[in-house]
């Protein structure tokens, strides 16, 4: 028997992350709400036709397929066996797929409820999802992811609705120096057409260019050569980089301008972000966490409007959060011309930042208000009747299984860090008392077993 | 393109469902903090190896196997392809699988965490789990369990909190009529014994007489003829079957006395399961939700000791939770020797419960507490800082994203139940007023927005 292990780029949770991921979640459920997000939740997998086709090249090959259960093998054709194709054996040995995304599989749902749906339709999603990503730092293969979308509306108000959001939320996550980066979809391709990129190789140019942040232009550079684009398609790169580097989003839209009048496409695309960030900075949203980044591409394919990107200054990690406008992403699945705009929180990249500038706020472990003793030879109802009471109080208390030595069970409430350890004595039991002993002061004294409870209760209010 | 849908035995869940799901974990969270459990988490999937051969042999095959990522079939043998053999192949080409349940990767997180966690340790876990059923009634391939064991002690004090918290969860979920079936594998060795059930037919047995509620006790004689055993293992089950029915579990205990005695075996389950039923009772768990239930099984290789199960009167589903002790669930991991004991509560079954009877509480939609229309030529900067100053006072509030018919926008706030509509027109503009709109009531006003806020923060603290 081999020693136990997890798979790579998984990661399991003790109680000290849970509470913190707990507190990640609520914090976020509770900007959802008040933004009249609705929750929903949709299955861990789909269909593999559900997923397939929507995430890009790259993309398809990071979902996890699940095996058919069952002999599998039986219907294959000889053919697909011999020929050693993995690729064509797939789709005949596996039906089902973990979720990639929450976008594709929130349009599913629209889709199939659009009759019990009120448009436009605003739901919030929090639910883990799966890549077959290299593992690294702040790369999982299975991670949670924390969306809301609206869906059925055209009006920049969404997406000014999101920016806010993403404000809010992560100002309440105690984040620090986190840069909201905008970009349109149409303002990319009109750069694009600029560079001579065809209309055929803008998503290859996007894949490339979305690597900006990893491989430096260089690298980008380099990856368009040996895709065979145009040198021209790198040709200014260098010189676009340079906009998301100004503070003040406002000024860096102004320096845009020129160009984007030069090439004569993407005004429209300008002018709403533009609005955009005007609106934002009116509601409060501070100039520095804004950036215009006209190179910010974001590799799915679905996006067609406005993108997001949200980076933190020496995070340990990439982008943070990410989303923009699909407009027709239930065009898919047979309903066209609905619009939506969605961001998403990368929670556990969240917890690397938080973790890295030591940014949680103070926070109670989940632990334990009370332990009770169980006395070798002591009256175990009369254990379980003061344990129950001190719970009956909305107290967490446990009474120690066994009735082994105390210096073992005070062990284990010091290491619980338990502060109140309460001890039924013969003594006590006979006058109706306990002793109640402060792990934090270490003193102890005895009193009645109300006293004890109400001196419990008020330390643990405070 | 096809329309959409989402594999058999999965479900989606919209905002009514989410938000009663959310209160039965929240629910049941709160019963297993007071008891003194700490939260974790583990990752969906686990290594292939973790999983098999834990769930006997029939669990086995419903265990969801994730296919290897890229050219899977590229190191795969020419002869295991030949073969066609479903079950060779499965190995080489899957290294991973979905978790089946959560007390496997419990006992491996134990032993991967042992010297981080102080024993007795008590923890709960409220995660999905996925399984290969065959779809039906109550039977999904995704569903939600929430767990709670100890694991570090052999006191019968761990069983009887257990009890407790079954009975403590199930009331504060207000499932009617629950009763938890009570029994011990020891003791269930010891019934197949006094049938000539030898040791290496046990799990056979037990397989099949795990079946008795399903498919009764001809099903079940019938299935033991089929696995070849002696006529001997089935005589006395149409007699043991009745003790399920005593309401009374002391009198049931007393009454099965006599068979126990005479087989000379299983004399200690018999105690402590009798004791545990007499501590329970005295902390307040009630008679009629105790039964002594000599012939249930569990289906799971795990169990060794005490074995709970509880089923709902006249529910249209099976079991709502299990549990047992194990003695040796982290031996297999490589550590022996630690006993645990636990519970897991079936959420998705619960709720089926909970819908069939029409007993949930009443509880409020996740909904939104007021609308601010969006007016065509209206001052939007305005609307929206009306939106944001009500949000600062705690409700959930949306701004219609488009300055639409105010028809289609009143439509809308009637969909989502609203109760308050605010409008900025050009009179209230030019006052600094706002027509605030009761849906409930069907009446408006003209007021300040202060008092606009107090009004609609009044109602909703009700």
């Amino acid at each position: 028997m081999s020693k136990p292990s997890i798979p790579k780029g998984t990661r399991d949770f003790g109680p000290k992350a849970m509470v913190r991921r707990q507190w990640m979640f609520d914090t976020l459920r509770r900007v959802f709400k008040a933004h009249g997000f609705l929750p929903i939740q949709t299955p861990s997998f789909e269909n593999l036709s559900t997923l397939t086709g929507k995430y890009g090249e790259e993309g398809d090959q990071l979902i996890f397929k699940i095996l058919n259960n069952g002999d599998y093998l039986a219907k294959v054709g000889e053919d697909v066996l011999s020929s050693r194709e993995s690729k064509s054996l797939t789709p005949l040995i596996s039906k089902k797929a973990l979720r990639y995304d929450l976008t594709v599989p929130f349009a599913r749902f629209v889709v199939m409820n659009r009759n019990e749906l009120s448009f436009p339709f605003k739901r919030y999603q929090i639910q883990t999802v799966w890549r077959g990503d290299r593992p690294g730092k702040g790369r999982y293969q299975e991670f949670t992811q924390c969306d809301c979308d609206i869906i059925g509306s055209e009006s920049m108000m969404c997406e000014l609705e999101l920016v806010q959001i993403l404000s809010e939320g992560l100002t309440a996550l105690n984040v620090p120096s986190f840069r909201i980066h905008m970009n349109d979809r149409r303002l990319l391709q009109a750069l694009a057409s600029m560079g001579g990129v065809a209309e055929e190789h803008f998503a290859e140019w996007t894949v490339a260019v979305d690597k900006i942040d990893k491989v430096g232009v260089e690298g980008v550079i380099r990856e368009l050569e040996e895709r065979g684009l145009p040198q021209s398609a790198s040709a200014r790169l260098p010189e676009l980089i340079e906009f998301r580097k100004h503070t003040n989003p406002i000024a860096a839209l102004e320096a845009l301008l020129p160009m984007v009048q030069e090439i004569g496409e993407g005004m429209e695309a300008w002018t709403s972000l533009k609005e955009l960030v005007e609106q934002a900075l009116k509601t409060g949203v501070k100039m520095e966490a804004l950036r215009v980044d006209p190179l910010l591409a974001r590799g799915l394919d679905y996006y067609t409007g406005t993108i997001f990107e949200v980076l933190v200054d020496d995070a340990p990690v990439g982008s943070i959060c990410g989303g923009g406008r699909y407009d027709d992403l239930t065009g898919i699945f047979g309903w066209p011309g609905m619009s939506g705009v969605g961001v998403s929180f990368g929670a556990d990249r969240i917890e690397d930042v938080l973790n890295h500038f030591e940014a949680w706020p103070a926070m109670s472990e989940e632990g334990l208000d009370a332990m009770v003793v169980q006395m070798a030879g002591g009256d175990f109802s009369q254990e379980l009747h003061l344990t129950q009471d001190l719970r009956e109080a909305g107290l967490s208390v446990e009474l120690y299984p066994d009735p082994v030595k105390l210096k073992k069970q005070f062990k284990y409430a010091n290491d619980r860090s338990v502060r109140w350890v309460l001890v039924l004595g013969e003594n006590e039991l006979a006058t109706d008392t306990v002793v109640l002993k402060d792990m934090r002061q270490g003193i102890q004294e005895v009193t009645s077993i109300a006293e004890a409870i109400q001196k419990i209760q008020d330390s643990v209010s405070v």
